[in-house]
């Protein structure tokens, strides 16, 4: 496997995105980890912020990269010379919408497949959204994300 | 990714593994496919059989080899040195049970990990679960299994 | 909708079996109620019986039909000239099972398709499985069947 | 199965709409394609851009008329005389969100039923939601609807 | 078990959830009924008439007080006491979140744990999200909610 | 909650079980194991077996007692003068078979409930029927089962 992404919001990453990325990396010779740039939401971190906290928390990885991403990720893979997509799966309600733009991204791009790594069990209760959820109202979010990214959160939320 | 496994029951491979067997052998050095010897099922063909029939659908690929276990599928990986085991998704049953297994072989073996590919979208109607009730009824079965093996089944079973 | 079928086990005939064969029945022309001989399970009622009983809780029903059929469904709807397959959704198992054989049924048969009814909400505790759990155990059934097929329970099963 | 109804946002059009629409026109008297009129959500096409579109596609089915509703599904469904409502099914999610609907329906409504069709294979990667998010990349939509709605697609977003 | 909390929006009260608050105050000491101040959503009750509605409809339930809060649930609990959490579970979209939160929240507050009751059967087409759609256009709730509280509906709507 | 049954095979009691039993018996006065005898399964362990590992297991628990049962589990129920059934809940195939029993057996026995408790995070890997698995080819279980049940499987399986 060559290079492969690893796309998604990462808002903030968690320890299930840093524990993929881990096993990813050791599956392919340069894995991308990609932000998606997507206007029609309101995050709590810019997307730059998300670009420098994956990039301090994947430092000891030497074949990964961060970088940032707007439109489709198919054209986004065609423009670093992707062939694979890496996807996180937790839920049944993840599974259905992952495998649906699985099959939809093969038909439009024969040569691009996603391959999908089960969340880990010690971690299967760690989400951007509950860390959202927490923070939001100053709860302790230190089971979810490294100390360092809590300091992070705690600063913005001024908590 | 160096060596991955490719497990599976195979009774009989429908253009569905083939599709699996193709996308997989591009993202790893070298992929086993592996008939799993399951005593307590009554099969359709043997193990030999079924070892045979993936052999001459996967001739052209240079880096698939097939062979059988059994026993843990976690002691087979070690057997080997493999650290990747692949596995097809398509249904909601599947996903659970095959992330319960996945979960748990990265408990007992952190070294080992499974990725799954999504079945691809032309191919959703294949199994070899619906190859078995249609061949026992003299059905045709040509739009699930290369011709090369829908012959041996229409010989296994006389129609 | 010309000819349709409502193809199943009936072991025994339900309250939701009656009430889907109802609704279908006001929906075609002739409905077909056709009990699959299944000679790999070992039934609480055979097949003339099932069919008798079939007959009994339809009989008010003038374009209902009862038969039997082994084989595959479709080649029994070709036999019957039927295009339309009926069948009861309740659970998501039932979904993702009836859905593929929908799709596969239609990938063989493209002029016969599959249309699903949903468990009226009252009697979606119904179901024959339980029926035969509770009456091997000598419990009340009298909320899933009908008096009629009750007091034939009773006698097969001696309370 | 006299006057029918396949209610839906149809925003737009797809191949999967126009697949049910065939396969369901073949089973009742009169099909209306009956376009939902929700204030609620903003979307690409205005509803009467949505119905002329699917006069178009529907313009050789003799039984399909077209029209737009506000309200409540089972209200309509009382004024035009309906019995039926179509529904098509792909994903689990789907199917407890519509069996929920029918089953509260047919409470409201004990003459008014819901029938569901499945997808077919070749088209379960096609949706709205995925054409709405591939056009506004200008991406190719040429797999998910027929020409005469890409080309309304294209002139609508600019590309 | 001493203390234990059920919450919930309540924007209106159903029978569905009078069913549960009757069920589950026969399991505790004292069930404190909850109805979240959730800023980010706009309700058609306010929190104030919710409490109040809670309050008529369990007015001879000796055992059950009801309240409203903001913030963490745990949190929430924490501050009354509470050792247990009950939540109402309908179908498969509601299972895969609540069983999320309940780990989440047992990991978080180990002494804290959270039951589930499954939805009566008669009952299992009773949502708020259906009343409040169903009274949007004026329709008949009078299946889903007590005669005190459709009579609010009915005045807060003008119909 | 006076008294409560916790109903299930045990075949062999694993980490899971002995959670449930731990969480549920804070919430009862009450809590009957109850080791289901069904001729129709062959299972590793006896009954007999199963219920003294049962209270090797659970002796430190003061209001928690183990025995077995034939029959149907609401007549158990009514001959021990118990109000509500606990079950496990980890997966959606789980979730759907329970919540039909639940509501079937409520149906039956109005005075009778079933709670819910969701598998803890940490130990949703473990299950009786992959520590069958893994025993039978003498693979370790010491991450499922206490020592002294892993003890007893050793010497069943002569490993």
């Amino acid at each position: 496997m060559k290079t492969a992404i690893y796309p998604g919001s990462f808002d903030p990453v968690t320890f299930g995105h840093i524990d993929l990325i881990s096993r990813a990396s050791t599956m392919c010779d340069k894995l991308i980890v990609a932000v998606l740039n997507n206007s029609s939401k309101t995050p709590l971190f810019s997307v730059d912020e998300r670009v420098n906290m994956l990039k301090e928390v994947t430092k000891d990885l030497p074949n990964v990269e961060v970088t940032s991403f707007s439109g489709l990720l198919i054209d986004f893979a065609d423009s670093v010379g992707a062939s694979v997509i890496f996807r996180g799966l937790r839920s049944v309600s993840d599974f259905e919408y992952e495998v649906y733009w699985a099959q939809t991204n093969h038909v439009l791009r024969p040569h691009l497949d996603t391959v999908f790594l089960a969340t880990s069990v010690d971690l299967s209760f760690v989400s951007s959204s509950a860390v959202r959820e927490l923070s939001s109202h100053k709860g302790d979010v230190s089971a979810f994300v490294p100390a360092v990214i809590e300091k992070q959160i705690r600063e913005k939320l001024n908590y």
